[in-house]
């Protein structure tokens, strides 16, 4: 696609695969909306009263149905929302559409590459002259890692003149963010560190990120208050467990129309979302061999009558 | 056990193993009657009427608490009632001390000698001089079985005086039969075709004794009208199904004092017995692997999960 | 779309909705062809024998990744095969892309109007100028449907004139059907009745359709022999039970993508599809509530720990 | 029973039910052997060694045929043991005999009222004139319970003449213990706090027994080391979740005989032990309802298909 910043008639920008599909996504929208009591009920409990009036907010994680009930209760509650994915396959493009169609900035589509992926993010936390966003909904640490390379580039910029160089790493991935940073620097070197500034906090919900966010907590390199939300009862027992069970079989039968049933099933690991994929394969009818490293958890599998046998 | 025949206060003939187990057996008969509505319903609707009245019904069948629920729905529609078991282990006897003390004639308890079962069999159709029961409940046959031999053998008597001769048999039990048969015939030389005379018919529950019935009616043996109570729905679709679910872990967990859990199970065949004991099993925690020689059959326990492989 | 058949760089015939899914298509056809040991082998045994060589097959059934497999087993074995879905909403697009591009002749998508579907259903049927197809392999008995219709209408046509007149029904779908009729009759007076003459034979695999052509077969209207497929077992106690079990919560999560653990979810009736139904719910962990007419019937799902309720 | 306390022909000590369970009892310690690999491997690896030679132990726990695989894995290791139940209902009379007969003092039966609970608890701890155990395995802390109060008392005694008072309190039970502690006292001043002296400490695993001992701790009231066994992930995930799920329904049909399925069944708490019953309860075919108190928990049995209802 080409990388250029749509938009709306009202003049949000976006940029998303079919705006057709805006329909749908409301329509899955307002499903997802009955399911999601707790949001719904912030709405009507905090709307009125617009804490979030004058926020900005950056959103950095899979840019679904569920996520756009979040965004649109963001909203509701007063705040500007600029939204990418933080991953090149987690978006549902309907719900993409409805978003950017009715309610805030949206940067997001399946299947984007790596190039396309890290443009959004930098969309998404553009937020014009003024600095960046107040909050940020991390799902990752992409987000928070583009400010904090971006500051550290700025710093050594400003202090001996030398720009990122993307040859520097082997890492393609990384070559992207450093060359995004430098291109960056030339127009404006001091746009992170206002970021920076203006930045209350950012929450952050998965493990990989959160575990990033400890080490530079440890180091002295965190620039900026976080929130541990990957670690909430709420995510860890339920998200883990009946999130896979769910998500597992869902999966499955969209990416490869084959029946689960009858099969012979391999979950490699037994901690909770182990205990949620092996449970909905079972479920689903298909014959669960499990392996897990501790002793005592590999107890719990065979308790429940499935195989568990040694990786080897 | 010595051999003889015990009266309750009203004079009513016993022979169960503990009397004092009585109070026991009335409090499960009571929880019994609660899930046994049909039976209940059939005390309110036919008990005034008293269809049974001066009827006597003659039992051989498993004397557990649920039968007491029988035999006290039939003596209260009017019957008079005596009752054996069909199988030396499947007496309860706290089911046997409650129905003697209360109800009926019960000859019965869990363990008898295979001598000590077919005289409770005898004591059972045995009401005195004047014939047999009008009806008999019938489990596998053995009364039907006594009454068509002692007929057999009364002809044979009065034809040409010969006595059936034990030692023709290698059979331990049909020695046991013939004996029985025999010692009668020199008191009674009559007692069986009495019995047939005014029996009205038999109602016969299992696999094994409705095979007898067809087989006795295609070659003309048959001396009086039999029902097929084995093959009503639900018998073939709840108790094979839904009772071997419920009494295979039961009965393991009461024999054996093992956890079911963490075991590998193998269920031989798929039928509706099959199905209930692999389901009950798996439910336990156990791994289960089937055996089933129809290959499409075969297909539905590895549909539901369930391992399966060849006897071999 | 433009109801204009195209054709493949072969001179192949085909009308489907995005010719660049064929590569998809095909990568779940070969998972497919795993799944489906019974149609492998038949293009081992029978492909090099070609027993279908010069057959042409017509069929009127769901363009699925399944049916896919199956019409290139019919293709393995020498067939010619032309193909339309049995209802509107049937058809996977990747898969009618994969079979148009390299093995039939297909016409289908997902989200036909009527007036698309029956046109569908003509073009499956239309084998030009030499009469129709040797063998149908029909899903609702539409294609045998329009052949009866057709000639029914041309033997008017032909004794008095008449054509079929649309606007002589208040039924939608059935006014397509006559002015298909009517049209073609313009141009071929006799073209169902060639049809008629050369096919062999009908095979049903649906409920709906095996009653219409019961019905067809007692009123002596049926022109040519059918196969009743629906009622053999691996249709009815697999296809029912263990089919609706997997594809119930596929639909239900790709329609709403809305979790299904914690809802109520109700099913009316207990067959065999409900049996499915209701397993693959409770398994996804709603909490399911059954009705069903039938009161011995109805104790099998309250056996199974569901709540049973009247409909009311 | 009279309680005299009878002796094996080789001069050990005993009480229990009926001897003559004794073969029945070893039959299922056979079993259970095979079920518990982790006790039967410390008998191979320390059996030669004998570390426990000399050592006296004393339990208080449950008399089941387990328990007796313990037993039987402490004398394998060299020590002499004394036994009794934890509670008037949890001995398996024919483990007790198998015991008793075989390998240890017991002094238990199904069925105890307090006064004989009490006096069987003395017995275990009644190692003659030398004082008392070096170990003792409790299970709910009355052994533990006994001593504290007995030397409590002693002391008491010693000071100024004083003895427990059965009539200062109004519980039933603990006046027993008084009573106990009183008529000893009369024999022998010093007895519980010879056994404080001898013993090295006690194990403890059931949530009360553990809370109680916390509670001394803190105060300084505690005589003796002890340890916590009930908190050790092989006794909260595995007994609470797996235990209760098999002993639920074990207990629930040796009870009644009752068919579980099709009931309504209501766990009040979803915590392990009820996480526990409730999957028995299902898996039974009961429709299970479940009341938490923890709104966060609470979800847990709905995601699961359970009816969650507030006990109101």
């Amino acid at each position: 696609m080409a990388l250029l910043v749509e938009k709306t008639s009202s003049g949000r920008e976006y940029k998303v695969k079919d705006m057709s599909q805006a329909d749908f996504g409301r329509l899955e929208l307002e499903l997802a909306e009955v399911d999601m009591p707790g949001l719904m009920a912030c709405r009507t409990e905090f709307g009125p009263s617009q804490p979030f009036k004058g926020a900005r907010i950056t959103g950095s994680l899979l840019m679904t149905i569920q996520t756009a009930v979040l965004i649109e209760t963001l909203t509701a509650l007063g705040a500007e929302v600029r939204w990418c994915s933080c991953n090149i396959f987690s978006t549902q493009d309907h719900a993409a559409a409805a978003i950017a169609r009715d309610s805030a900035a949206v940067f997001a589509w399946k299947g984007e590459t790596l190039q396309e992926y890290w443009w959004c993010t930098e969309r998404a936390l553009d937020w014009g002259p003024g600095g960046g966003p107040d909050l940020i909904v991390d799902d990752g640490g992409d987000a928070t890692l583009l400010i904090h390379e971006g500051v550290k580039a700025e710093e050594e910029y400003e202090k001996n003149g030398t720009l990122p160089d993307p040859s520097s790493t082997d890492n393609a991935e990384f070559q992207i963010v450093l060359t995004i940073i430098r291109d960056g620097l030339k127009v404006d070197p001091t746009k992170y560190r206002k970021m920076k500034e203006r930045l209350v906090g950012v929450s952050e919900e998965t493990t990989t990120g959160v575990k990033r966010l400890y080490q530079m907590q440890a180091s002295g390199a965190l620039l900026f208050p976080a929130i541990n939300v990957n670690d909430s009862v709420t995510k860890s027992k339920f998200d883990n467990l009946y999130g896979c069970r769910h998500s597992l079989p869902d999966g499955l039968m969209r990416a490869t129309d084959v029946m689960i049933a009858g099969k012979v099933a391999f979950v490699a690991g037994y901690g909770d979302v182990g205990k949620g994929c092996a449970a909905a394969l079972k479920q689903a009818g298909a014959r669960v061999i499990v392996s897990e490293i501790d002793p005592i958890c590999a107890l719990q599998p065979q308790w429940k009558g499935l195989q568990v046998l040694p990786l080897e």
